[in-house]
């Protein structure tokens, strides 16, 4: 690139997140709506200002009416129903009533909105089931309204005719339902980490992210960035020589990645399995195509979720069967229910008031107080497995002890299923690994909660970010440990957290002594062709410095300075 | 105790948390107040309906000022201000309006004022400070009235002119805001663990205590049991002489414990400094009297909680002088406020919603994000040392790595404070110890929260109370972590959770490197007594033989079988 081609603008530097390179002008998602002040009185003219109002909540209706329909063209099924139920609320007499009698008492009608959604939200509250889901979606139309009336941007992901890179502050799922993949060229946030929803969304879709990324939500609307989610860079206003470059160079990687087919494994052949982390048979699609040899996570939840009571058991056989179906040859490793914390039941609620549902009744804590609800997955599972030539794995999330552990191996072994294992997300099980060991056939490191806990830092909130790396030597620690007490017990333990995505961090996974390795498939390719460019004792090279080192930062950079494959990757 | 003198009823099985022995009549407190059914419908005469609702709101009120009044008496200033606080709003003119509106709409009276209080809610959340303790507050209002309404028991503690045996599901700080210990002779509850607030009140109270006993719920009001907070019994219709042995054991006891005065140690000497856990100068005389020879965990939040503004300079000076002057030979641990989680402060709010205020930013991680408060801190201790002779040392919570550790031992040396030192409460910093032995000057074990991480198991929840348990072989051994690594930089360990106050768990840390250990005053002098009977020796082999055993129960018995002075305590 010639030198004359300097950039008008600088380079925004953040975490690379998801790989590839995009270039497009910023679309800034809107910041929070200000709740408008208590006591905040209208000037008089209360007719005037309930039709204003009245206008609002309309045009919202029509907004999201609108905005359903583009989930629809976007094939989002799920999206357009929640869109048109909020467009249902928006125009519901009781609420308009509610806002017209504030107006009437002289409220100024910003308040008045706010105010009567405060009233609604109690309905909801008594009625009992799918509370938190509800009040989201009560709180995005008060924010839409409320918006309109003072006349600030309406908050949420912007409306564009031409690709565009997304720029905000950390994104919510709510805040990606109506995305076409098509219009979004990259992400860029402010906030989160490499487990946030914008990151995992991101290398789902396949688009280029950059996240914990300083100054990117001041760049002004419509100025063009080029977007490196491999090297975690935002070049601003970059030349058109600049671009193709990138284009470029990403496309010669993608090409190198292409090129490493076939099971996964060390450039000396010690094999590592490549699975796919999945939600349902959905996405068994996506897993074949980047070569996935089975599936390390399949989150079952999604099949309980938004519903009022558990799915049959024909139901829930027919899901488990269709992905067995799909890797005739491999394995399925299937996670039992993991309900609570922030995916609630309306069946299975917690026994009580939670104030930190991430350390509640979840996982298998709540599935031993329903063991009807074990004992029905457990059969399902069985009977899907029966006649097919896959292997059936099945773990339990949320395990602290051996007592659970074999409490689960004994249930599973009652249902028919041979090859009981268990995630390991909790830090004393990391820590009495090898109790858990001799109780089931293998281990799951789920490197996400793992490192949440580990580190006491929710991952759902983007301002500790800092503290969620998973290279962070005290989880690599808990790693060590899992994976040796399983090599010593003779079990596999594969790591099914983000972590494995990441190529470098999967090489020193490895290292670690994780057995497989299991992701969202788009990951897939990227991470087979990084191993293949490293011999087993490079990993294991790489692994011991990162646990020698005392930071995130430095563990990384010690790791990488030992993976000299990585750059050829462009990494 | 004769044969003939069996029992005519049985005995029930807890955890024994506070050591000694009471007898008196059950008190059971009731159950929570069910919410009444949405759409709840009067029989017509909306006139009556409204008499009733006011008249349970009145009764309310009435009860609330009478709690007050007694609140009083028992020297209880801050409970009485919140009782007259809550009756003031039980009258609240608004609130009744909002009752009668809805009556006159049809709505049942009980459920007229529950949905009434939820709009009363709403305009204290918009009103934004101090939303947490008043919500509760209104919900208590609430909850009364509505049982009034629906001719259930009224929840919360019951009212005895005789002393009673107080027994409940779990008990909350609001719970025991109007307990005259005079009248409490045993605590009893069906869930709880030794962290619970239940046992933390009752070790401060010196009134015995039984958490997790099954059945003790359904025991009829009024029956009679003996409780053995130190054997975890609570035998059912106990004989007289039955009563009479177990009073002169307990005697025998307290005398022998009694006679251990003087410095902490095991009995060949080696030193163990015994020291209290206080919330400020208010505390001082009890741990004096229970022989600290200093204090071990200096909560200084008491001191922020409840208020508009951080307390002044002058203020905190004083209330830390206070303190240093009371230990002219000892040491002084002083923890730089620990606010978030359950402990907000109005004028430090969280940086947003959180999930899970437990996994949020509290501690240092919200210190940092408030420099001036934690300087206005370290400045007003530094300040209150000058002239004593006592040994300030200063520790920060919620750390996690070593550059943290790092960040706060400049800011205690930039204010002049010689003696930096950090909680090991995250299982990341146990884990990493040894980094952040080389930044500070000592390491003070919060064992409550790091069994809380390490297990992923919220403190607040009872039901969890098993994964709560300090016990634990996972939590000895990030104890044994920290200790260990402090011992090899020449580093402090101390303890300041509550497993200290246990006194065979006392041995046991003691013997996995712990040097000196902090709790509450009352529990003093029986762990005084418990390391006095054993040697050094003696207390590594317990510590070994509980880190060999896979389940908390079998460490505690595997610790005991080799700790036989425990058995002359009655232990």
């Amino acid at each position: 690139m010639p030198e004359a081609a300097a950039p008008a603008g600088g380079t925004l530097r953040g975490a690379g997140v998801s790989p590839g390179v995009g270039a497009g002008p910023v679309r800034v998602v809107a910041a929070a709506v200000p709740e408008p002040p208590a006591g905040a009185r209208h000037g008089g003219d209360a007719e005037a200002e309930r039709a204003a109002a009245l206008a609002a909540l309309e045009a919202v209706a029509a907004d999201l009416e609108a905005r359903a329909a583009r989930a629809e063209e976007v094939g989002n099924a799920e999206g357009r129903d929640v869109l048109n139920a909020q467009a249902l609320m928006a125009r519901d007499p009781g609420l308009a009533d509610g806002v017209a009698a504030k107006i009437g008492e002289g409220t100024a009608a910003a308040r008045a909105v706010y105010e009567a959604f405060g009233a609604y939200r109690d309905m909801l509250a008594g009625a009992g089931e799918y509370l938190a889901a509800r009040v989201a979606d009560l709180d995005d139309i008060r924010d839409r309204a409320v918006a309109r009336l003072l006349g600030v941007p309406v908050p949420g992901v912007p409306e564009s005719d031409e690709p565009f890179v997304l720029v905000a502050r950390d994104l919510a799922p709510a805040d990606t339902a109506v995305l076409d993949p098509a219009k979004v060229v990259a992400f860029v946030t402010l906030e989160g980490g490499p487990t946030s929803h914008t990151a995992i969304l991101a290398r789902t879709m396949g688009v280029p992210a950059v996240v914990a990324c300083p100054g990117c939500t001041d760049l002004p609307e419509g100025t063009r960035v080029l977007v490196d989610g491999a090297a975690g860079t935002v070049r601003v206003d970059p030349s058109d020589d600049e671009v193709r470059a990138a284009q470029d160079a990403a496309a010669a990687r993608a090409s190198i990645i292409a090129s490493a087919a076939g099971p996964g494994g060390t450039k000396d052949g010690h094999p590592v399995p490549l699975l796919a982390n999945i939600g349902g048979p959905q996405d068994v699609e996506a897993a074949v195509a980047n070569g996935a040899e089975g599936v390390g996570l399949y989150r079952t939840e999604f099949l309980f979720l938004d519903r009022a009571t558990p799915p049959s058991a024909a139901e829930q056989e027919e899901a488990y069967r269709k992905v067995l179906e799909a890797f005739p040859k491999g394995k399925v490793v299937v996670r039992t229910l993991d309900a609570g914390a922030d995916k609630p039941l309306a069946f299975l609620p917690p026994p009580g008031d939670e104030p930190n549902p991430a350390l509640g009744e979840r996982g298998l804590r709540m599935l031993r107080r329903h063991p009807e609800v074990l004992e029905a997955q457990l059969g399902a599972l069985s009977r899907a497995a029966e006649g097919l030539t896959a292997r059936l794995e099945v773990m339990a999330p949320m395990v602290t002890d051996a007592e659970e552990a074999a409490f689960f191996a004994r249930a599973c072994r009652d249902a028919g299923i041979a090859h009981p294992g268990v995630m390991i997300e909790v830090p004393a099980a990391a820590l009495r690994a090898r109790d858990l060991a001799a109780e089931v056939e293998f281990f799951s490191l789920g490197t996400n909660d793992l490192t949440q806990y580990a580190c006491a830092a929710d991952r759902q909130i983007g301002g500790l970010a800092h503290l969620q790396d998973p290279w962070r030597p005290a989880v690599l620690d808990l790693v060590a440990l899992a994976a040796g007490a399983a090599a010593e017990a003779g079990r596999s333990c594969g790591v099914c957290g983000e972590a494995g995505g990441d190529p470098a961090l999967a090489c020193v996974l490895v290292g670690l002594g994780a057995t497989s390795l299991s992701m969202s498939a788009p990951s897939l390719p990227l991470v087979r062709a990084a191993l293949a460019r490293h011999t087993f004792d490079q990993c294991r090279e790489a692994a011991q410095a990162a646990l020698g080192a005392r930071t995130a930062q430095a563990a990384r950079e010690a790791a990488r300075a030992l993976l000299p494959g990585l750059a050829e990757l462009g990494l």
